[in-house]
């Protein structure tokens, strides 16, 4: 298993800073143990490395005093979202002062002629989605968790939907930041493309709080569309399904959402959301178009998995069943954890070209069946990227030990197909050991050299995605 | 007019270096007039500025080794594709190496599986795709020219068809590159999408040789359509067209193509490719997908242009017909020169939110007429992009002069439009004027702190993007 870091403190530093800020911040400054505890609190398996303080921003301004107080005394800022990340993006190894944004969470403003809105870091995507509904309009990044959407930036998410619509790489038109020395940047105007210089945007997007403070994101939006089905498959194998998929995005069949889950899923599923799917190897879709297009679609699609020994192929456009299917999707992940309960889930995040999707989803079943863990496979297999969420007894070296050796075998085989140790979730602390694997050290040395150039204190999030 | 940047020139090391390269490359290493003249060619009104030599690399470890020879005596290394850039990305300000790629022309791998290709820079775009043709596959950006895909990615380049397939960024899946240390990186695997570290890919992308020498670039493919329709459709005014363009979008039909002329275009295509398109503003079209979502989206457009006082639309199937309407549009920028024989072109780039764009287009056309300039308009609408390209007598100082207040007040009008200077040609020498003006000063700066970053003795292209 990855070691996490852990950094120096720096002690006289961290006790100035939490004296000023109580002093500016009154009691929106929180030092309680709790309150600490939740906000280096991690969704997974790593150590809880909390913050010295938590400081409830509202305001660009008032992230500019936190992030000029900090530097003046070279203490880390951890930018704080929802805390639904997975690799330990909100932990604090070098202490500091945890900057919650979930109270600045205004819609600043609409552009529903140009497809685009201005939001604050702290608004949800279910918030997003619930106000632009009456508009017509919907944000379509979903990585599951009502996550920020100043979190989603910061870690590039994706989810089911980007098969179709892209990450956040895609939907991000420019961002506002409070970077290390307390200057403001935009990284670009709200034009659907421009050629302005180096692409701070993308840089910006993924970055994970370590090179700057994300305080205002203009995102892409889309119409609703026409109509709306959803589809369920049932396969013989994991390999059926895979290359299912394989050929309906070789055919450019422009599908939504197409996600797999593996039988042992599909039980936790059914156990979990009261339903009766065949407890085999299935494949949801969503189609989006007129109501035409949803129709061929879903023929088309249907077609190729009779082909792969696709069954019982039912599509719907009842609003009632899709949202029923697709809340059942979105509850894998407690699903899961009711297969074992008291036992932690570490989720792996493995994206491979498509064409060896099959191969390493296959691979990764065989091993985890080899190895006795409990641990179903869930994906967004149409962009080659799916999850293993192995129930593992945290209290239990010898079991973390294998789950940790589980989960570098499986980066290092996404690797070799020329895939990445992660699709979406980020590299956080989990994931640093494999980067130069993945990319080459002179590679992420480039990162360091920006890393060092733009936070040369290292107080942005210190101890996540590259180590200067 | 903005001024291009004169840089002290480093006359022992350019000595030194001219003397290393002739000894290592005999033939490939050339320093006639005409051909350094040729490699600080621009096709547009900017002084030719020459390098001192041009090296014809035939592989990364011959790029890796000239940019050692140059790093170590301080000389600039400027990449150069195939000269179409338009904002003199290839001019040598301080002197320098000119590094022709023309011969890294591989087409090193084809995924067909994954709908992904590895190529060398030199590749040009009309060269791959006659290459993907027999497999159903196709690289969709398409600037016009028969850039070079190296040229395409260093500048972002886009055109006609990213109001569907994005542009370059949306389309470049890794490069490898060699920086101005010798060091070579990769900047990511092959896998559709990764959150694996900073997003060097898209920071590359765009970057015009100021970061890195790029010798290798995976490149997302497109199956071909089932289904290809093109159509045209005239409007009494360009703001009637830019109307049914932005109603277009926000309707979400998935245009591939949809390009304004103005009438002044429309009337030197006419005399220029022999057609006899009514000289109004007109609106050209393309529509890809199955045989029944292209007469969807067809008709669909047709209802929104007759609303908006389109006239004579038509559409059709047929590939002669459509690539005659097509070479056309490619062949606007020389159709245009033809109005003004011996005029040189002046190409502005602006690019603006969708909801913007009749507006911009509007004020643009209305001053060309009161300042009396022969320009037409043309542009890829969809995305809110258009040029003007203004016929000027580049010996007539006067005339020089009010051209480039024409571009300034049009590149101002767009940012205070939330725009963008340059929606796909880049910065360049002739846009650096406007970078600090359209995303401010602290922007700039951190571009420029990357830049000082990874090329401390900037050597890479500089006098280009950023001034450090």
């Amino acid at each position: 298993m990855a070691k996490i870091t852990e950094l120096p403190l720096n002690e006289d530093g961290i006790a100035t800073v939490l004296g000023v800020l109580k002093q500016q911040f009154g009691d929106r400054f929180q030092t309680g143990q709790s309150i600490r505890e939740q906000h280096g609190h991690t969704t997974t398996w790593l150590t809880n490395q909390s913050p010295d303080g938590v400081v409830f921003a509202r305001s660009k301004d008032e992230v500019t005093a936190i992030v000029n107080i900090c530097a003046t005394h070279k203490v880390p800022v951890i930018p704080y979202g929802t805390g639904t990340s997975l690799e330990g993006h909100v932990n604090a190894p070098a202490g500091g002062i945890s900057v919650d944004v979930s109270q600045m969470n205004q819609i600043l403003e609409v552009f529903s002629d140009d497809l685009s809105c201005i939001v604050q870091p702290g608004v949800t995507r279910e918030q997003l989605n619930t106000y632009l509904r009456d508009q017509g309009l919907f944000f379509p990044i979903d990585p599951g968790a009502n996550a920020s959407l100043g979190g989603m930036t910061a870690t590039n998410a994706s989810g089911t939907n980007a098969v179709r619509y892209g990450t956040m790489k895609d939907n991000v038109l420019a961002v506002e930041a409070v970077m290390a020395n307390g200057e403001t940047i935009r990284t670009a105007q709200r034009a659907k493309k421009s050629s302005a210089g180096y692409d701070l945007t993308r840089l910006m997007v993924g970055s994970e709080g370590t090179l700057g403070l994300i305080t205002q994101i203009t995102l892409r939006l889309q119409g609703i569309p026409e109509a709306i089905s959803s589809a369920r498959c049932t396969f013989p194998t994991v390999d059926a399904a895979c290359q299912t998929v394989m050929q309906v995005i070789q055919y450019g069949i422009p599908v939504a959402r197409i996600e797999l889950l593996d039988a042992v899923q599909v039980k936790a599923c059914n156990a979990y959301s009261k339903m009766d799917m065949p407890e085999e190897p299935l494949l949801l879709l969503e189609f989006h178009g007129s109501d035409a297009s949803v129709l061929e679609q879903a023929e088309m699609f249907g077609a190729i998995a009779e082909e792969h020994g696709g069954a019982g192929y039912t599509s719907t456009t009842s609003t009632e069943e899709r949202n029923k299917l697709w809340q059942a999707r979105h509850d894998a992940y407690w699903a899961t954890l009711q297969l074992r309960p008291g036992a932690v889930g570490i989720s792996t995040d493995v994206c491979v070209p498509i064409s060896r999707l099959a191969d390493c989803v296959s691979a990764a079943q065989a091993k985890l069946k080899d190895e006795g863990f409990i641990s179903p496979i869930v994906g967004h297999v149409g962009d080659g990227n799916f999850h293993c969420l192995l129930l593992i007894d945290d209290k239990n070296p010898d079991e973390m030990e294998r789950a940790g050796q589980f989960v570098s075998w499986l980066n290092e085989l996404a690797i070799s197909m020329d895939g990445t140790c992660t699709g979406e979730h980020g590299i956080g602390q989990g994931k640093m050991p494999y980067l130069s694997k993945e990319l080459g050290q002179a590679t992420v040395d480039v990162m360091g050299a920006i890393k060092m150039a733009l936070d040369p204190d290292g107080i942005m999030n210190p101890g996540k995605v590259v180590a200067v």
